[in-house]
């Protein structure tokens, strides 16, 4: 990989809550090995720091910015209002609503400033997503995440293989 | 009313396309004789300007803040968190979902910034609930709703003795 | 505070059930030390007792009023509708459809009588937006208000200085 | 029918603007010749005058009470509070989700205090609930019911007939 | 009572398992000493059981019919189908959606086929209801009901007073 | 084929108003020269008729159901309980929630008695549904289906071509 | 039975996640002695392998294919677009919105490219409609299934039976 | 730009009455004079030509993939099941259900696949989420989009202006 040692994603989380669901993402760089950073910020607690953090980003190198939140998930939106940086949401599913709140809080952006919403709690697809991004400009690592598409495949091979083991008197296979 | 004509209450909407909506608040101060202002601010598109008029409005003598936003409306919350001044929040109905995107994006905020969210498309009862608000610490405001309130009961007693008028045979009022 | 030691908050509830989330309301008034009430009534089994209390509650001195009730939830509806003073609404998840039937019973309001609603469950901020009314005449309070406000902050940026000792292979902050 | 021309069925509509859905009901008590009575009462605007109805309703006569509402429809509740008589409810189809918040208003009641709701605008249906409860003890009117029950019969044979004119290739009846 | 000891109330359930949810109805009717019968029919796995069922109820004395039932919860339509009295759906709390499929199943009826539904799992609520319209022509059990209905004001005062006992430093009751 | 001009498809429609959706299926059996029969029968207003319709299905040759209805649709689950055929439910969108409560009423079918469901409005499927379904036993009309889902992708290659006129500066194909 | 042993339905599961949901289909063909294949392939991971299995069915012998998924659940669809065999989709409920996302994305196919669907998790469902389809040209198995429906009913005789055991006061069956 | 005037963007629909929508985002390459293919295709219907689409997208030179579809939209999911490259989700409004179905279609996509799904009808947002992308490796394409954002401020400063020019008695801005 050509890019150094400094962060070129930059994870956000509204609270620390949230980090069972962001490792996952944080796992995935270190699996592709990109710098990254990872830090809680709040668009309603915090919200000076949010915008000085949005605003630094692309300078300080960020090439990707992943913002998880739950509820009245204004942060991801917040982020893209101050940056030309792709930004990446992800609803985190909080304490009513099975995280449709922070769905609707994060896809329904108005024309101009898009927030690339991901699943509810998908912060391996958020990951994944920030990848294909810096793969365009990034042979080595297109070829890195080729492989690990191609592995998925393996997975769910090596499960069905498991299943071939479960018996039933007219299964076949 | 002791206030002097500054405005008190401010007026905010994501866009002007809102105007149909918010202008019943618009209606309402005039009613009541508040000073207010009004103007279209865009979480999304002038973060800067959110946050400069968010910081500056108690200063200013703004009382109470409405903010009325479409989809993904983080406008309220934007605002609220920014200030100490009470935010009341009006769901735009938008082009999907009949205004549930906006009252999640309001509704669901979490603990320490409040927004007061009120009903979709809701800006009269908005502008009501600033006047209960500033009627706290203003009598011969919260006289004049008084007599507001009161009058809400004669449309609708007079609506019903129009419904008296209304024809069936077995209809014995 | 000016305020004498008599209630100036009157917090409702539809059922004795809800007190584990309306005490969240509690606990913020008396950190912000404002002398308040506390009841059980609802609008469907004690109908005559919502009345009376809606009705006497300005002349008592109680200056806001929050009423958290689940399910057909229209305690803070039926209270607003006999008062002038500024009424609350906290949705409580039931057991069904995690407090949207709440939300829908309390938000979506007539026009001329607003329900200021929060996020289901959300009785901490009902409790904040009822101290940001009463502080717009009551300076000592927006003050202590206002520190509490800056304390959000800090409790995130702590959060955030924890999340620093989170370790990957590829995280550089 | 052995009841006197005194209403014994009571229509409440929370707005006049509701009378189109609610006049179903009107007609169908004409077509089965029930006397009733139909007035515009507000839960949330005119309290006081739903109260009094309410409790004087069952010494006047009435057997059955209809209440239809839209939007946070406490009214069909409220009523129900202060009788003892059945309450039916019509949620009435609002500006925005389809007669949702109506039915979730009306629906969702506490254990002690029923309202037997039907489908969004579904006035003719509460008024069918109605008369099947005055039928109850009333051999005259059970017949009459009977009797249109069974013609409901009729019209859709009449309409299947319709049918056998539509003509298809290889239709065969 | 004047009624004999034959059942005047049928309680149908699509299934045993909603038994704990339907013997609410059943504790109700033996507090307010209503004769009934309680039965598992289903309308997609025993359709000639519930017809016959349906035919049969008024000649056999039945009065009232409440059906509870989960999922596409056909029951109490297809019973009132078959018969003139008056029938309650129950909807049951299903696998998924928190029953709001059979509320769709049951509240959506046709014009001139009404179900009377309830909350969900409002089985309570259903039995008070049959109870209601059974007083209209029976005033012991009215007067019985009266009082049933005083009574839930008295434990929601009970509990009231409880809250009292609960202390915060600055609440005042 | 090898079917004689009798129907081995009934269309059922809840209402003739259900017509202008029913009528694709129509049309497509014209299209396959499938002998079919269409009727108007009702759960909840010719209980007796549809009863009699689903017990005689299979005797008189019927191989495949499809039924449409609205709102608290029971049709389609109501004939599967009277029939071994297989049952194909289209949800006809009614006067609200777009047809959702007629999904709940048909995909929602208890163990035992299913109802394939397709989209709402969604006849057209519903034959071809059915087409799939006999053409496991009869082989021209397996090719002819064959054929028809070829000249799908025809269409929409058309339809692509056509997209290939639309100019744009910037577009290259 | 006159078909031989290899296969004539298959079972497809986008993930061995959903064995627990789909081992009841497995189950019931055991009980009908329909021979039956079962694989876990993935329409996101593994797209050449479905399409592979889709094309290559028919000619295998598989009659009728089963495709249970969760959350957007293209499997269904994207297997009935390689095919012209009747496709069975089975929403699968995944970590939230209880299954409505599965049944979404397979309910809400295109005109020209039905999926059959059944109730979320709803696998004995799409077992049995399998059936019913197998059963069209397979007069041996068609006995078998009228045997087991019947069947159906004696279960809920029997649990209808227990409830007889169940005491109340005033119960009279 | 250093890109030759060969397609880097390709935008896929699912049906050419898809266009209205989805030539905001053409319209949007042509000001940012990014060279873009449009083309038609459908999982359902083309499912081949879906898939060599897919393959070779990357080979032909194709950077981000823009696919919008309504209904059951699988076409996103199944095109980023078959590329490595970053595939964006347009979810187009439908003729039920406000395009929630296609949002759950492409929103929900399992770890390991993701659809970076943006609002309903977005395809404004999807178009800009590309040149986003793109611009992380092409720095006039940055400061275009830079100035194209910078321009969005502008639109709602002048519309701010011409709330100016609106007239209440006690406005006073």
């Amino acid at each position: 990989m050509t890019l150094d040692m400094k962060a070129v994603v930059s994870i956000i989380m509204g609270s620390t809550s949230d980090l069972p669901v962001m490792e996952k993402a944080a796992k995935f760089f270190d699996e592709m090995e990109i710098p990254f950073e990872i830090n809680a910020l709040s668009a309603h607690r915090t919200p000076d720091a949010v915008e000085m953090f949005a605003k630094g980003a692309e300078e300080r190198g960020i090439k990707v910015i992943i913002a998880g939140a739950g509820m009245a998930a204004a942060l991801p939106g917040v982020i893209a209002a101050s940056t030309t940086l792709p930004v990446i949401g992800v609803p985190v599913k909080g304490p009513v609503f099975d995280g449709m709140d922070a769905v609707m809080s994060m896809l329904q952006m108005p024309p101009g400033i898009p927030v690339a919403t991901v699943a509810v709690n998908g912060a391996l697809n958020a990951a994944i997503l920030a990848v294909q991004m810096l793969a365009l400009a990034d042979e080595p690592l297109a070829a890195k995440f080729a492989a690990y598409k191609e592995n998925l495949k393996k997975k769910i091979e090596k499960a069905n293989a498991e299943l071939a083991e479960v018996k039933y008197r007219f299964k076949v296979n």
